[in-house]
């Protein structure tokens, strides 16, 4: 039994998602379809390479990845399937592979080109499901694509240090479902810089100056029940590995959320100083 | 395995859905149980009838629709086991099924006559799911209900011609995830009506003169990248045969989309002239 | 095939859910899991004990249920399993499986003690995730935890009868996908309570004194067509055997709810007045 994985920006409210399962069911009876999510911001790459890169390797290796995200396959942007870290991702080149793969070479690329086998009403979902099946089933990369060496490079939205080095600037990349607010800033980039110096988080409020191991670190006394600390703001490297702003135990109706307190929205810049 | 489907208004952050997938299971432990949408809006049988109708054939032959809108048993509405092109729906007879079968008569229908077979405490819905095991599992209709020719017809919300053959009324029988809106022209009729003369889709803004045969097909000059064309408006049908009326790369929460843009809310109606 | 079922306020839109099924099919390739529900209102032990104890036996006897609300372990909260009705409960004690299992003793109770076993990163869902793979594969409670003989106790939000036994008062402990409202007051506990006697639910608007065998017994006359009853308010013991106070075919967008028009929000009190 080989897993599929399956996010997208179609949402659950359609058919669209129904309909995509039962075309891979179609093709491969056995396969186990796993929703990652639907609900990724219509045509946001930078969010579908967050939660995909947050969540493949909760899965087994061998996994195939389809990645329904800005796929039509146009001029600028052809269809590709990335081996990686022995994990398989399906996707159009638009940026999402390759925010993924920064750090680590992929194993084996290759551009689709089975789209003239298929039937002719077919579409680019419809290729991307033949082909999860066939990698799914155990088939070579080579036998739906050409093998390539390199894909789009995207360089928007970086953790960048400044030039002294007394500084570091990232983004605010994805806003969770707790309002709290997932930057670009990664636990290892953050150790290289930092080298052990004190540093801050600048905030509109007041800065934060230590980044939890977890949540409820936040609650640092034993005079107080945790009750006594929801609301409180907090940092920390979050299970993905990124710096996470967040209100302990927020709750984005009630209480306000990271994202609406401090007012921090997606793209909007974050700063660390050293000293 | 045999494929069982949920269409249903249930929504997801109530219990009804788990519980639903609990009983089919315990019912019959290899049901392949795959949701198409738990995001109809309440107790519309349009909204229902239009996404079964549009996913129902991405699925392999023999699968079982169950489908859980306005399915209460009532002197009104009984309720109903179709075979139709080779699937099975079952549905309460309130226009759903009545709605997608209008072009291609039905192969078998029954009257659902078990409710007296089940325990006292059985909902509709526990009739639903003991038909749908019975029918997975491969069990006979006539077994589950009585054989019947005809069900409540519907003609509510159906796409018409002006009496001088120049222009086609339709509605909007469906909003999607991307705010694009679905007409009930379906490009079949269309193309009957047309007899390949001039059309302009009367809009509020300016009309729509060409019906493209994709999304991306709205980049039409290769002088400008694809990004140039976001946020125009744009008509095609839809992989569910339906003229739809969309804004390119539109994001309700952002740009804007269709529904919003152009004024375009469900049952409105959609002229489209001939010259 | 042993059956995971998954209740978190985790949502739908980011990666957790996901990859919590990757882990158990990491962990247990052959687990059936099904989501109960993604949207329990965050850290809302009285809604997910709802939620569970309204669903939890629609499953097979042996399910194994995960409930990821409100668990981090911390100096207040143990996790713990607890075996009752011959299903399986995982959570912290947080209330939630107190308020569950407030009317029938429990089988089985342990406080889970495997946290040193795991990796040195592994977090709170870890430890449930290994747990549950180790009850739905069979495996021993003594194995994963130490045996204990009682948990916290939860008495927040319980019906209660007046001192002169003429009235009961209950509260709002869930508020439905449709708008309906459910209250902590059970069909079992009304009817000791009540002995027969002629009742009123009162409300801000026309008070109710009938409860209802089922929706569709609103429409009382067949001088008029169903529709005819749409919007009217009604009472019935829903299906998981708590008062509901609802709108016949309550549509929360369109004709409003029983939330939005009578007043009635999470936690306000119900009163049935005896004569």
């Amino acid at each position: 039994m080989s897993i599929i994985t399956l996010t997208t920006d179609y949402g659950l409210k359609d058919y669209f998602v129904g309909a995509l399962k039962g075309k891979i069911l179609s093709e491969y009876s056995e396969a186990s379809i796993i929703d990652i999510s639907h609900d990724i911001d219509p045509f946001n790459t930078v969010e579908a390479s967050y939660i995909i890169g947050a969540s493949y390797a909760s899965f087994p290796k061998g996994t195939v990845h389809l990645i329904g995200v800005d796929l039509e396959s146009n001029k600028e942007n052809q269809h590709i399937v990335m081996q990686w870290n022995d994990h398989y991702f399906i996707a159009a080149d638009n940026g999402i592979l390759s925010m993924l793969s920064q750090k680590i070479v992929p194993q084996k690329m290759v551009s689709i080109n089975i789209h003239d086998r298929l039937h002719n009403e077919a579409t680019d979902i419809d290729v991307f499901i033949k082909v999860a099946c066939h990698i799914a089933k155990g088939g070579l990369m080579n036998v739906i694509g050409k093998e390539i060496n390199s894909i789009k490079q995207v360089t928007d939205l970086q953790a960048t240090i400044a030039l002294d080095s007394n500084s570091l600037k990232g983004n605010v990349i994805y806003i969770d479902h707790f309002g709290n607010v997932v930057t670009n800033i990664s636990k290892k980039y953050f150790i290289e810089v930092a080298k052990g110096r004190p540093y801050e988080i600048v905030l509109k409020t007041k800065n934060i100056k230590t980044i939890l191991p977890n949540y409820s670190a936040i609650a640092s006394s034993d005079k107080f029940p945790i009750k006594y600390y929801e609301g409180e703001k907090l940092a920390i490297f979050n299970e993905a590995g990124f710096l996470e702003i967040a209100i302990f135990r927020g709750n984005p109706s009630k209480v306000g959320s990271a994202n609406s307190l401090l007012g921090l929205n997606y793209r909007d810049i974050i700063t660390i100083v050293f000293r």
